[in-house]
Parts: C-alpha cells; structure tokens; sequence
C-alpha cells in the first residue's frame, strides 16, 4: 500500500466545511485504490494571524514541507480586510507558502460541465467546446517585487505640494519566465499543442523580455503553434471567442485577472480547481474566494475543492485512473440534477438542492 | 459664428480612412449648428516613425496644443512591431501625447445599441440594461514608471546564474489619484451615482494608497456610493452581471485591461469612442485599433470614429445638441439596418452591407 502524507490547510470561511469533503472523497479513493492518505492540520490565513498573530506561521511551512502535497480550502474575510501596511493580512499566507514552497506554475483549467453549461452568461454556441487551460506565473511579477509607501514632502501636488507616494515593482528575470514557458508547452503537447502567451509588450519592457524568451523557449517545440496577444486583446478574446484557446500562458497579474475572467465563462467558479506546482510539493485549492458571507451555514459547494483533490491525485501521485474516477463521479452526480444553492438553476426542483456535506456524500457513492 | 480649431491625427492602418468620416461629420454638425470647424493634420504613431524617426514628433505636440481639440485615428500595425527598446514604437506617440497634454482622464462608455443587441456573445438578458462608463486612469502607473532592462551576471538563474532581467514601476502619487476619483464621482452625479473603485488592495501598495484615497474623495460626495472591487472579481462581475455597474474607476493598466473585456459585451468593438480629458485640450478617439489586414479597403465600420466626434462635440465645445444629434444619427442608420461589415449579422442582407463612406455619408443624411 501506498502511503501519502497531505497537509491540510482548512484557512477561513467556508473553507473548514469544504476541505471537510476533500478529505472525505480523498479517503474513498484510499479505499478504492489501495493507497492510504495520512493528514495533517495547519494554520493558514485569518485563522493563522488570530491564533499566531503571522498568516504563515513557521510551523505550517514545515508541516507544508513534510507532506508529499498540500490541500488548501480559502483564506481571507472582512475581518481582516486592512489598508495598513503594518497590519497582517491573510492573503499573505497564501502568497508566502506560494514562495517559499517556490510552487511557480499556477494550473487553472477552464472547462464546461454538460449539466451546467446553461449557467453561463454567454450564449452557448460561444462556450460549446470550450477547454483551456491558464498557466499563470506565480511566484514573480508585481506580487513579489520592492514596494513601499513614503510621504513626500515636494514631488507629489500637480504643483509640487507634499502628499503620499506609493509603487510597485514589477519583475522578471530570464530564467522565471522560462520555467513556466517551459511548463506551457509541455502541458500543451498532452493537449491540442496551441499556446497563447499573453503580454504587454507594447507598454512594459518585463513583457518585451517575456515576449523574447517565450519565443526562444516555442523554437524547441515545433511541434506546438505559439501565438502573442496583448493582454487587453486576450481579455476581449475570452468573451469573443474563448473557444479558440487551449493553453494560456501569463505572468502572474495578468494570469490573476485573465484566470478569473475565464472562470466565469462557466457560469460557475463553485466548479473550478486549481494546480500550484514547483520543483518540490504542490498545493491544490478550488478557484473561489472563502465566501464569508455563507459560511457556517452547511450550504458551500465543496465541488472546487473535490476537483482540487482530482489534480492533487494526477499531479502529485500520478493516480490518473483515481482523478479520472474523481472527475467521473462529480459528473455523474451533477447528470443526475444534484446542485448547491450557487449552481442551482431557476428549474431545479428544491429537493436537488442539497447542502455541502450530501454533495460530498454524492460523489462518494459515485467513486 | 464660434470657431473651433481641431488638430486631426490620423495615424495607421484604416486611420485616414475613418477620420475622413468623421470630419464630414463634423463639418455637416458645423453647418447645421452654425459652428466653423478648422483642421490642422499632424504625424502621430508609425506613420510618424516613416516620416520623422518619431513617434510623436515636435511639430504634432505644437499642433495639438494649438488647437481647440483633438481628434485622432488609430496608430500602430505589424510594420513596426519590435521588442528591441532601442527602437521606436508608434505607441511611444500614443502614450507621448497622453502624457505631454496631461489626459489623465480616459472616459469609455459602454452602452449597447438595441439594433445590434443580438452581436454580443452574451445573453441578452445579461446585457439588457447595461450602460456603463469606465474611467480609467492615463497618464500614471505601470505605463510611465522607470522600466529597465539588464544582464545580470548572477542573480538570474535558479542557482544564481547569468542572465537577462527587467523591471516596469507601478507608481502613483496622492494627487494623481485624487483627481481622477474627482472626476469620477462628479461625472458619476450626472449619471446613476454609483462607483465602483477597482484595485488589487490584498497585494499591492498602491492600491491600498488607491483605495484610501478614494475613499477620503468618496466623503466629499455622501450621494454617489462608492464600492471596492478587487480586480479579479471585476474581471469576472463584467461578465456576470455588467447591469450593476455604473462609473467605474481604476488605474491605467487595469483600466486597459477591464475596458477592453467591457468593449466585448457589445459584441462591437467598432461601435465604441473614448475621451481622453486632463485641464487643457482633450484628445478623441475610437476604442479600436488600426486594423492593419483592412487598411485601404475602404471596409472599416467609421462608427467608433464618429461617436468620437460626439464626444468631442459634448466635452470640448459643450454642444450638447449637436453631440445627441451625432447620436441620434448613429441610431438612425443602425435602426435602418445598415451595417459595414464587422457589424453585419449572418441575417443582414447583402445590399445592407456598406462601406466605410457609404456609412459615413448616411450618418450626414440623418443629422
Ligand atoms: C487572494 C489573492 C492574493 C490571490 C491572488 O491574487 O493571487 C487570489 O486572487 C488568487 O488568484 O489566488
Ligand atoms: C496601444 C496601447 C499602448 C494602448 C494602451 O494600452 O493604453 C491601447 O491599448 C489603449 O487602450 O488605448
């Protein structure tokens, strides 16, 4: 028997009540497939700073580190919601273990659920087919450059007066954008070999450099097609014509907003799973937010997160016929009419309305 | 009779094609309001490039700052695509224009025109309603922060070997946001009074002075209401429910990037104009680009070009009739059933279709 250690990291809001579910289908696949799953529980988000005071506390890094994978639910809330730089903030959490488990390739698949697919805002003949897949860079960029914040007491009135300054750095160096390049086609092989690489080259000198070495990496795979598009023309593409996409390839601000984006070309981010991987352990967590406003109240579509566990099984343990039969049953619980309240439509009738834990329970009996 | 004097750029690609339309319209506007209209042609973007070595030669900012207004095409096209930053690029006059005139207010209105409703590809249902005003922040930021690039012997590979970097800033001071949440709340008093302020506030610096700020501006107007959005949840709201928006502001580079999703849900680009405004003479120009594959075929939809007159006519001359009769025009043709070929639909019959002339000179024929 095969044995994996995974470090659970419920964080904030609905997180605990879907992470809950992961696990739950995580140990039916144990089951199933004769390989045991061993968890550990660690601070991460609100939570962490409430219980430590730090959104990362060392000890969850090295419980991160110990483990073979990484399950994370959500962080965040109003609670914490700050403007003060010297305040902690949850999202810190998430963007430190991001670093420091050095997870740079952030996977987020984009694909249409038959039984949903009325759930978008787009008209169907649009997302027929849709299927991609945004490779967002994830540990450089503007999340991780210099900033600061500092009083100036001439350079800030339009007529030199004293005010407050504020930037950002945004940074990229050669072998950065190479890796997650690198990653883009590989990926792109094992699909329809399409690569979009998305910049801003016309404006920013970091994407002329991305733009450039994005090339030099396409030129050892002639057997993929590679196309450039600016980042405001890939925003209006996804609405356009999102079907002509198959892996997209960005650095981390624009992945951030251009991921969401296409996120809700399925008319339901409840359903989208996401894939941070580095050299070393990889972290898996649903798309969406951690929803305080319904948390606690048994109602969170854990599907996110059950899919989460599906790349955790493809990924990070090459279970392929497990995470196959993870994506099978969470179909065919959906085929039958099953829905949470966010993806419920005006016709499902209340009694296929149902709550996190018999979602859960749903695609348990399909595995 | 006013005199009003107008510098015309007409740039790249179907440029001068488009811009001839417009000035028929404005010297049919001139006629019938009682206006004369001067013109003054200049050099901006490639064609500028050709000529001069610049994008933005000295003798078009002299133009520009003579005049009452300006008006401009499009710039730019594969011809002078480059990454090397030695090299000019036609979007240098772009942003050199924006930048030398102080146009820190970008305005883009998104309505949609009931004649071409079913052009979106989203549901009708979802765009019903949607009237919309972004505006973006345009002379700060990423776009004009100090950017560099270098070989660096050793901090560039994983294992700190040699290689290439580069960086862009995302700067901004108080007052330059200041001003543009100003404009947005005053422009938001005459609209439905409601803002929706858009940053990255979990992440980065700026966006908390950003966020600050606007609230501090916020006070000054207790009837508009102001509301934060993250920008990946904006990214996502403009599709799933752009009816709830109103004025939304932003900075530069997230303004790009969410007014061209925002362009999409017309399902067409061709139709849109903005206004670039600062506190001297303000610029107009479609939303679109140059469109290079349909230069000189006397094809491209003038539509954008001509909405730009009428917001040139409503913000630098203050001729609100003129400006809804430039509308109305627009309308009127549209609701006739004629189209240029980016707007016509599968049912639109063929001797609907007209050129770029042909539609300009139906537009003088309603006014
Ligand atoms: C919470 C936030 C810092 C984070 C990000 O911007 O990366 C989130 O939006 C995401 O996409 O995972
Ligand atoms: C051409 C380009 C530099 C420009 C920008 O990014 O501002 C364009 O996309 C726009 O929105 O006017």
């Amino acid at each position: 028997t095969a044995t994996y250690k995974i470090c659970l990291l419920p964080g904030d809001g609905i997180g605990p009540e879907i992470i809950a579910e992961g696990v739950k289908v995580l140990d039916a696949v144990g089951a199933k497939f004769d390989t045991a799953f061993e968890y550990t529980e660690a601070l991460l988000g609100g939570i962490a700073i409430d219980e430590t005071g730090e959104a990362l506390p060392e000890e969850t890094l090295r419980a991160a580190n110990a483990s073979d994978a990484v399950l994370l639910a959500a962080v965040g809330g109003p609670k914490w919601d700050t403007t003060d730089p010297e305040k902690p903030r949850p999202e810190q959490g998430l963007l430190g273990i991001r670093k420091e488990l050095g997870l740079y390739a952030n996977l987020r698949p984009v694909r249409i659920f038959k039984a949903l697919a009325d759930a978008s805002t787009l008209k169907s003949e649009i997302i027929d087919g849709v299927d991609l897949l945004i490779v967002r860079e994830l540990t450089g960029g503007l999340y991780f450059g210099a900033r600061e914040r500092f009083y100036d007491e001439e350079g800030c009135g339009v007529d030199g007066a004293a005010g407050q300054r504020a930037y950002d750095t945004l940074e990229y160096r050669e072998y950065e954008i190479e890796r997650i390049v690198h990653h883009a086609f590989e990926t792109a092989r094992k699909r329809r070999s399409r690569v979009h690489s998305i910049d801003k080259a016309n404006v920013l000198e970091t994407s002329r450099l991305w733009r450039e070495v994005a090339h030099r990496v396409a030129a050892e795979y002639p057997d993929v097609e590679i196309a450039d598009m600016l980042v405001d023309n890939a925003a209006m593409q996804l609405i356009n014509n999102p079907a002509q996409f198959d892996v997209v390839v960005t650095e981390n601000m624009f992945g951030d907003i251009l991921s969401d984006e296409a996120s809700m070309l399925t008319g339901s981010l409840g359903m989208l799973a996401s894939a941070s991987l580095g050299d070393g352990v990889a972290l898996y967590e649903p798309s969406h937010g951690s929803a305080p406003d319904i948390a606690g109240k048994g109602i969170a579509n854990p599907l996110a997160q059950i899919l989460s566990v599906e790349m955790m099984l493809r990924y990070s343990f090459n279970m392929q016929d497990a995470a196959d039969a993870v994506a099978a049953a969470v179909e065919a619980v959906l085929d039958e009419g099953w829905r949470t309240g966010d993806i419920a439509g005006a016709e499902t009738p209340a009694d296929k309305i149902v709550g996190t834990v018999a979602m859960g329970d749903l695609v348990v009996s399909k595995l």
